[in-house]
């Protein structure tokens, strides 16, 4: 029996994809900039088994077993079986391209958090699928036939999809755009809120925009000028201009969702009363110390630079966060400060503690890691999934 | 001492106001379309009184006096005498132009309800205004210097606020499409929802829209084309395309209040779920039963014919008013329809009993009145507020 097992990383964009051009191959209709979150905090790891005696291709996620068929599964299996397979190098094709796979896949964040698991699980099947043949070149235009933002996970730090103009989408790839270790102080609090609704898929939201906004237009005519304004962002560490093109674009993506008809609306009350946090916070420091974004669910994705947590998280707490509340600071820790009556009085906010429900600190990180340990496979020696309680 | 009384209603744009050319004459960047309330349920009165030894304008509004120096109150007023002065058809000038007057007006119902107050009260001044000077002519242009909205709310049934092209705005005013007996049928639900936020007012909010949305453009160069099929839907009481027009009318103006930097969100997780109702009973019935708009605020207001009330009413007192609530139906009566149990199912909400206070019925009505009967004045026989307890 062959096995992988690789990890790959959640990312968080900050300039949103909204918007196919092309639903089967997934090309978007404008280029998408986003942040690869650290693995530490936020991963998907996936083991790919396979022997000559299985007799079926066949995936669990998150200990379920799914339809292998699902189209978009299939896509970017046989992609990278083609590709493998069109390697020379190997003098002759690859035996383990033909054997019938067992794909096994985690993420250690509940999938009801609404963190993009699919870019993540998407991006890491790919990842390993490439490992276990062997294959190495381009992966993340298989990628992004999976999930689209699927692309922009097989790279690490700051990422950019480039939409492309090609209609077999052979140039709508991710590329970095630098290195997660380029931005070391740039630090990330997610603040997952309690939430009940059955949200639109952004698959399906996306479409409907596509068909019904007739704001979109205009949103898609001035983003070339934004992204390029990001990557200077990026590359110049220019936290301001990266926090307020941050901030425009998560609005102007939930102003095109409203225009959409029926309305899509993903934020909440809540979601709203962390972005009038964030606002006040940025008023009150005379500067843009913060920033949000929120793709298709409630959760505030927040960036700041590390020297702001103890004092942002401390409001977050004091608002938000359950009173007398356990563990509800996930990932790398943060050290609280004392906020005096004086200073939270300045905020016009009304306590509502319970409705973030826990908040998670993490950074920016590096693209798909392979797994080299064979105790962290997901598979036992037969080659099937292991018992959801043998693994960590 | 000489008095006038008059009563005038609120008004629901369908074509919405948002973002001025023109900050101190009021002038919209777009002509907005709106359906007069009936007074029976939503009014503002309004006394006027004068006599040679009074000392000082005053004004007083819902029982506190309020700072008549108000640079729009003064606005007002005074383009009222103006006007009035000009009239030469009476010789000479009234005298009583000349007085100091007493200014009191009421609503009929809670300021706080976040019902377009302002429209109704400056319409409501400058009509009674007129009376007491016994001006006749045009006074839409002189309502809007006072509230934007409040031109609109000059004449009954069905009107239209022209943009204009002037500068000095003489063209901006409003003008009947049709009157309320134009389109019996229709029927109007204001649910009243729970709220304590302190939203941004409508001025402030336009202004920022104006400096900061990139989708504002876009939205303004579409909506000639949609003020004229307003027209005609509302002409041809072709219910369907007034209320397709009327969602997505509203969904756009909070989208680019959403695209507004600050964003700005009006609308409450209780005002999602309302629209999710409506657009899930027009899915149900397939066919476009009923409408909503939001403005400054979370309240919705509901079109729909007269025979869809008792259905739509009891799904919305199942899913939203007070459970055991009494005078939770204001205005016009409602007869109730039982719901069975599988109807119920059809619909993909959960309940929230409470989070709409209560409903207003009420129904499209007429332009301002004068009233004649001197009991349902607002001042004593001096001249002075009567005590709030002494008027219905």
């Amino acid at each position: 029996m062959q096995c992988a097992t690789c990890t790959g990383p959640v990312n968080i964009a900050v300039i949103k994809y909204w918007g196919k051009r092309n639903e089967k191959l997934i090309l978007p209709l404008n280029s998408s900039v986003s942040v690869t979150l650290h693995q530490n905090e936020l991963r998907t790891k996936t083991t790919i088994a396979a022997c000559p005696n299985f007799t079926n291709d066949q995936i669990w996620l998150n200990g379920v077993e799914e339809d292998i068929n699902n189209s978009r599964l299939q896509a970017v299996i046989s992609a990278v079986k083609r590709r493998a397979r069109k390697r020379k190098s190997d003098g002759e094709t690859n035996p383990r391209l033909n054997w019938k796979l067992h794909i096994v896949s985690e993420n250690n964040f509940p999938t009801a958090a609404g963190l993009a698991s699919s870019a993540a699980g998407y991006g890491c099947l790919v990842y390993t699928l490439a490992k276990f043949t062997h294959f190495k070149g381009e992966l993340s235009d298989i990628a992004r036939q999976g999930s689209g933002s699927a692309c922009r996970s097989i790279y690490g730090g700051f990422v950019t999809w480039d939409k492309g103009t090609n209609e077999d989408g052979s140039d709508s790839k991710a590329r970095q755009i630098a290195p997660h270790t380029h931005w070391p102080e740039l630090s990330v609090l997610i603040l997952v809120v309690s939430d009940q609704t059955k949200h639109t898929s952004s698959t399906a939201g996306m479409q409907t925009t596509v068909e019904t906004s007739e704001l979109l237009k205009q949103r898609l005519s001035g983003l070339q000028t934004k992204e390029d304004q990001m990557t200077d962002a990026i590359m110049n560490k220019d936290f301001k201009t990266f926090a307020e093109i941050t901030m425009k674009e998560s609005n102007q993506l939930h102003a095109v969702c409203l225009d959409t008809y029926p309305p899509i609306s993903y934020m909440t009350d809540t979601s709203h009363q962390i972005i009038r946090l964030v606002h006040q916070y940025n008023n009150i420091n005379e500067d843009v110390k913060v920033s949000y974004t929120f793709d298709a669910g409630p959760n505030a994705c927040l960036f700041m630079l590390d020297s702001e947590i103890p004092r942002f998280f401390s409001l977050v707490k004091h608002f938000f966060l359950p009173e007398n509340g356990h563990s509800t600071v996930q990932g790398l820790p943060i050290t609280e400060q004392t906020l005096h009556t004086d200073e939270i009085q300045k905020f016009k906010l009304s306590k509502q503690n319970g409705s973030v429900k826990y908040v998670i600190r993490t950074k920016p990180g590096p693209g798909p890691q392979v797994i080299e340990d064979p105790s962290e496979s997901l598979v036992d020696d037969e080659g099937w999934p292991k018992p959801i309680s043998d693994k960590t």
